[in-house]
C-alpha cells in the first residue's frame, strides 16, 4: 500500500505535481509555482475559457475507473468545450480537493493522466490549486484556448431547414459506464465493448474537427454532445428559436451499445440518445452548406459524420422511429 | 424552508444563475450559455488566469456563514491572487459541485454573493459549471485577468538587503475565525471583533494595490498572504534563494486580534503570523526602491503599509522577537 498524500504536505505535493508537469511552452509567461499563470496572448485571437468537474461518486468511481484515466478524462471534458467553438487549447489549469488519506500513487497516476492529455493536446498545465476535500475527490478543470472571432463556432444560429449532424458513434461511454456497473470482467471484453469502457473512461475531445469546421465557416451552430444527442439536439433547436426532429434509424449507434443492450434488454436508441458522456459534436447545418461542411469533415482524421434530424420552423423536439414520430426524449440530467 | 435545488433541475439552476449575473459587458464576446466563454483581449496585455476552492467543512461552514458571505469570498481569494500579480481582473468562472437538498435560496444567496463583488471588481461571470455534489458544497472558481508583461509583479526577485512590507492589519481573519467556531453572539460583537468577523467572512481583495505597485516598478517581488505572513516571508525568501527574518515587534497585528487573544490566552503574535486568510500582499523592496515604493502606496486609497522585515543572504527564516531571534513559525497548512 503506497503511503498517503496526508504524509506529504501542500508543499511538497505541489512540487511533485510540478516536476510531473514538465518545463512549460515559451509562450507561458509564468507557469506552476507563482499566484497565478501568465500566457502570452496570440494576435488577432479572442480568450475562449471553461471549466468543469469530476466528482467522485457523481461521475467516476475509484472501485471501478483507475485514476489515470480520471486525470484524462478531466481534462477531455473540458477539451470538448473549446472543441465545440472552433478554438484551438492554450493551456489548463487543475484545481483539486483530495482526501488526506488518498495514495501518493493514486495522486501520481491522476496528475500523469491529466498531463499526458495535456502535452498531446497542447493544453499545457500552467496552474492549479490543491486543497483538502472531508470526503470524495473533486478535479475541478479549466481550460483556455484561443479562437479568431470569425472561425468560432457557437451555439446560437440554427435556423429552420438546418440539417443535424453528429460526429463519431453514440452511446460508447453510456454501454461503457453500464459493463463496469454490471461488474464485468475487463480482461473478458471483446473489441466492442473494450472500445464503450475506453470511450467512457478515456474520451476524445474532437478538437481538431471543431477548429476545421469553424475555419470554413460552413455550421449554423454547433455543440459538444456531453449529455446525450436529444439534449444536444433539444439545446441547437432552442438556441436557435426553431424545433428538431432526429430520425432515429439514422443514429450512428457505437457496435458495442447493441451488444450491451442486446444482452441488458435495454432500448439500444434510447441510450445513444440520452446515455450521455458522448463527447461528440453536434452541427447545424444549412442545405447549401453542406457539401461544404462534409467536404471539411473529411479532413478530421476519419471521424465520421452522420446526418441524423433536421430542425422545423414549428417549435418542438420529435424523434421519428420506424415510421412514427413520438416525442424526443430528455438528455441525461444532472441534478 | 425554501425547497431544494433538486426540485429545480439543472437548466432551471443555469437560468436563475444568468439571470441573476445580468447583461456581460461589451468585451466579452460570449457569456454564460454556451460551451464556453469567449472574451476580446485586450492589446499589449498577457492573460492571468488563477484557480481557487472553497470546500464546506474545510473553508466555511455553513452553520457559521451565511452563503451570501461565501459566494463573496470565493471570488475574493481569487482576485487576491491577481493582485499579487499586479494585474486587472477582466472575467470569472464558477463551478459548483452542490448537493441536491440545498435551499434554493442558499443557492440564490451564494450566486449574488458572487455577482456582486464580480460587478464591483470588474470580473464579470462569464461562465461556469453546475454539478452535483455527494455530500459538501464545492466552490471551484478562476479568475482571469490582464497585465502588461512589464508591470507584472512576480514571487520570484527578492535579493538579499530587500526590505519585506505588508499591507493592512494581519490576524483579524483567523481571530474572526476564533470568534465564530467559539460560537459568540455577532449581535453582541465591539467594533474590532465585528471587523475581524467580516474580514473572515467577506476580505478585501487589494487589486488596486497590486496594479500601483506593478506600475511604478518598485517591488523586487510580491505575493499575497493567504496562509499566514509567516508563509508568505518564506515563499518570497525560497524564491529569491536568501533568507528572512520577520520583526515581530513591527507587526501590524488587527485591534481585535489583541482583544481575542487576551481572553483566550493564545498568543497574538503566533496568530498574525501563521492564522492564514488574511489576504494582504507582501513585497520585497530593495531600500533604493523604498521611497517610491512607498509613495506608490500612498496612492491605495488609505490602506496602510509596514514594514516588518528583512532578507539575508543566508538562508533560513528567523524571528527577532523582544530581542531574541528565534525560528519562525511555519504558516498555516492545508494537508
Amino acid at each position: 500500500m503506497s503511503p498517503s498524500i496526508g504524509t506529504l504536505g501542500e508543499a511538497a505535493l505541489v512540487a511533485r505535481l510540478r516536476h510531473r508537469a514538465g518545463p512549460p511552452p515559451d509562450f507561458v509567461t509564468l507557469g506552476i509555482g507563482d499566484d497565478a499563470a501568465v500566457i502570452a496572448p496570440e494576435r488577432g485571437r479572442h480568450t475562449v475559457a471553461t471549466t468543469d468537474s469530476l466528482v467522485e461518486d457523481v461521475h467516476f468511481r475509484r472501485a471501478w475507473t483507475p485514476l489515470h484515466a480520471v486525470g484524462h478524462k478531466a481534462l477531455a471534458v473540458n477539451l470538448s468545450d473549446l472543441a465545440a467553438m472552433g478554438a484551438s487549447p492554450r493551456a489548463s489549469l487543475l484545481s483539486l480537493a483530495l482526501p488526506r488519506d488518498l495514495p501518493i500513487a493514486d495522486f501520481d497516476a491522476l496528475i500523469d493522466g491529466f498531463v499526458s492529455l495535456a502535452e498531446a493536446a497542447g493544453a499545457p498545465l500552467v496552474g492549479g490549486n490543491l486543497t483538502r476535500s472531508p470526503a470524495p475527490i473533486v478535479i475541478d478543470v479549466t481550460a483556455l484556448g484561443t479562437v479568431r472571432p470569425r472561425r468560432l463556432l457557437r451555439r446560437e444560429g440554427t435556423q429552420d431547414g438546418d440539417e443535424l449532424y453528429v460526429t463519431g458513434a453514440l452511446g460508447a461511454a453510456a454501454a461503457g459506464l453500464a459493463l463496469l456497473a454490471a461488474g464485468v470482467d475487463r480482461a473478458s471484453l471483446d473489441e466492442a465493448a473494450a472500445a464503450c469502457v475506453a470511450r467512457y473512461e478515456q474520451p476524445d475531445a474532437r478538437v481538431r474537427c471543431g477548429q476545421i469546421v469553424g475555419r470554413t465557416g460552413a455550421a449554423s451552430a454547433a455543440i459538444d454532445v456531453s449529455d446525450g444527442l436529444a439534449d444536444a439536439a433539444r439545446r441547437l433547436a432552442d438556441a436557435g428559436g426553431v424545433g428538431v426532429v432526429v430520425d432515429a434509424d439514422a443514429l450512428p449507434v457505437h457496435a458495442g451499445v447493441r451488444d450491451w443492450t442486446g444482452r441488458s434488454g435495454q432500448d439500444a436508441i434510447a441510450l445513444a440518445l440520452s446515455g450521455g458522456e458522448d463527447y461528440e459534436l453536434a452541427f447545424a447545418v444549412r442545405p447549401r452548406q453542406r457539401s461544404k461542411f462534409l467536404a471539411a469533415l473529411r479532413r478530421c482524421a476519419g471521424l465520421p459524420v452522420t446526418r441524423v434530424g433536421g430542425f422545423t420552423a414549428e417549435r418542438g423536439y420529435w424523434l421519428d422511429r420506424a415510421g412514427a414520430r413520438v416525442p424526443l426524449p430528455s438528455g441525461f440530467a444532472h441534478f
